[in-house]
């Protein structure tokens, strides 16, 4: 307990960052993998040049480091892209979730207290067994966190979002993976077009919102091929199905249906690759996880949920170990 | 040929008006109906208050109008919606394309040279044998110009667009409709989305956009569930792809594809309402017929085209027929 009342600088073993497009998210830990405190920052890759990055980091986190010794700071997602910091190259499926930090790189910096390293993302070809073009940054590092408990790993995982991911691991290894724009389409949908007078807020949790998602899940995974007139007929139903409430309440319904649909398109393309009674993993906020596990119930399929900041720290930890050449207690 | 010199204001028999959402298109004719001038505004609904149409409409064709008389205009689009000048209530399918007329409702004007009819689009509620609700202002006119030419007209008829719709035509009759956001899906994910750094202006009469364009098309008839996944797969193509060429000729190829992957999700949703063997019909301008005509035929399908104005104006005649009790030399 004593421990715990020292500055965090003194108790600091090293930092972990996921460092996104919009955001940077950090935490500082102990040796032994302990969060001893968060720090978040809008400076993210979209931001900033290369120069900006260290300003930003020390920004976030400068707070949190010694005045001597040196912090093993680990970084995640996009700071690692072409466009980032400095790039970390994508590794090719298949890639052992435990060997993320094989193509670590480190940018240079001046600070003498910051020993940084980015991680890569991973990249998929294009091949005659099904792959086809695609590529991750930030997710391969979640994944990770799955193989801290579990090292050999396998099984389809989702982790819904603007640009949703299903991965399959084999025995701690990520073999394909397929993105879905789900999350943008919606925006774009629901912010950008035609359906922007109609689209309002839903509430999963009220029943008529609720039932609504879960039909649209249905007919979309039914007949994904009808996509493009379920959208317009949103519109239609709002000018003239007299069966929907008025007010907020309208908005919520279509709102819920608009989701449902695109959703249900998601879970349309990834069914087929889904063994006969085999469940999902979910990585993602509450919200985005309860909404998918509500689409794969409809779809009689189990999805567990994990939470996706666990995931990410945890699959930090699996990269600092490697490189710390230390092997993890788990 | 004395004749034509004469000012249009002499020769003038009724004018014809297109009023849509962003424009509007007005034609001059004989009472033959033959047309002696057309004018453009960009004076759409979107831009007008009910009060402001008059002057719009005069400025747009005042200088046709004789000093004396009353001349018919006739107006088909969203100037009868019930955010334009006056609502013309939708009629319900299945409607007569030469009843249209039975539906059209004339706003207050002041100038007394005016007598404006303005035309009704048409609706579809949901039903039990496949109908889905819809709306459609505008094209149902365009579908009634090829009553004009065969008044028992039978048929799928596509009018691609923004909204592309499709409707099946039976004895003269509109019996059902669906519209796909197909045209604005494009746009949003060309200009708005992830996308955007990657998609260019494609060229189909180039071998090389031609041929992506028909395998985008096949691939997303034969598996529509996989749309989302295609879509994130172009932004990855073009991180990934060497075999892309560079500069230009790779936005172009990749928009060829998006565009090819979001016409034929549209077929996708079609195809089984065609007989087989079944032709369609395609009302539009010249370069989005021969895009949906090359699409069509990847399937097997035959294109017909028709010109979008000479069907608008053949439909605006059919009414003004209609309106004072004429019957049409076709």
């Amino acid at each position: 307990m004593v421990n715990d009342m020292l500055p965090i600088a003194e108790r600091l073993g090293w930092v972990a960052v996921d460092w996104g497009s919009s955001n940077l998210r950090a935490w500082a830990l102990t040796k032994e993998g302990r969060v001893l405190a968060r720090a978040t920052s809008d400076r993210g890759m979209l931001s900033l040049a290369p120069a900006d990055y260290e300003a930003a980091l020390l920004t976030a986190i400068g707070d949190w480091l010694p005045a001597n010794g040196r912090i093993a700071v680990r970084v995640c997602g996009m700071a690692g892209a072409r466009q980032g910091w400095r790039e970390a190259a994508y590794l090719p499926v298949p890639t052992r979730l435990d060997g993320l930090a094989s193509g670590a790189v480190g940018p240079t910096v001046e600070d003498p207290r910051l020993d940084v390293t980015l991680l890569p993302g991973l990249c998929q070809r294009s091949d005659d067994v099904g792959r086809r073009f695609d590529v991750m940054r930030g997710e391969e590092t979640q994944l990770a966190g799955l193989a801290v408990h579990e090292p050999t790993v396998s099984g389809l995982v989702c982790l819904p979002g603007t640009h949703a991911k299903w991965a399959r691991l084999e025995d701690g290894a990520v073999t394909r993976f397929a993105t879905f724009l789900t999350g943008e389409l919606y925006r774009l949908l629901a912010e950008r077009s035609v359906l922007k007078h109609s689209i309002g807020l839903d509430d999963l949790a009220e029943p008529g919102c609720r039932q609504t998602f879960v039909t649209a899940v249905q007919e979309s995974t039914e007949s994904p091929e009808a996509l493009g007139t379920r959208l317009f007929g949103l519109r239609a139903q709002d000018l003239l199905d007299s069966d929907l409430p008025a007010g907020d309440a309208r908005g919520a319904r279509l709102a819920a249906r608009l989701s449902g649909l695109v959703i249900g398109l998601e879970l349309a393309g990834v069914r087929t690759d889904l063994a006969h009674g085999e469940p999902v993993t979910l990585i993602g906020t509450e919200s985005l996880c309860t909404r998918y596990a509500l689409a794969l119930e409809t779809l009689g399929i189990d999805g567990r949920r994990i939470d996706g900041e666990a995931a990410t720290v945890d699959g930090l930890r699996l990269a600092h170990a490697a490189l710390n050449h230390e092997h993890l207690a788990t």
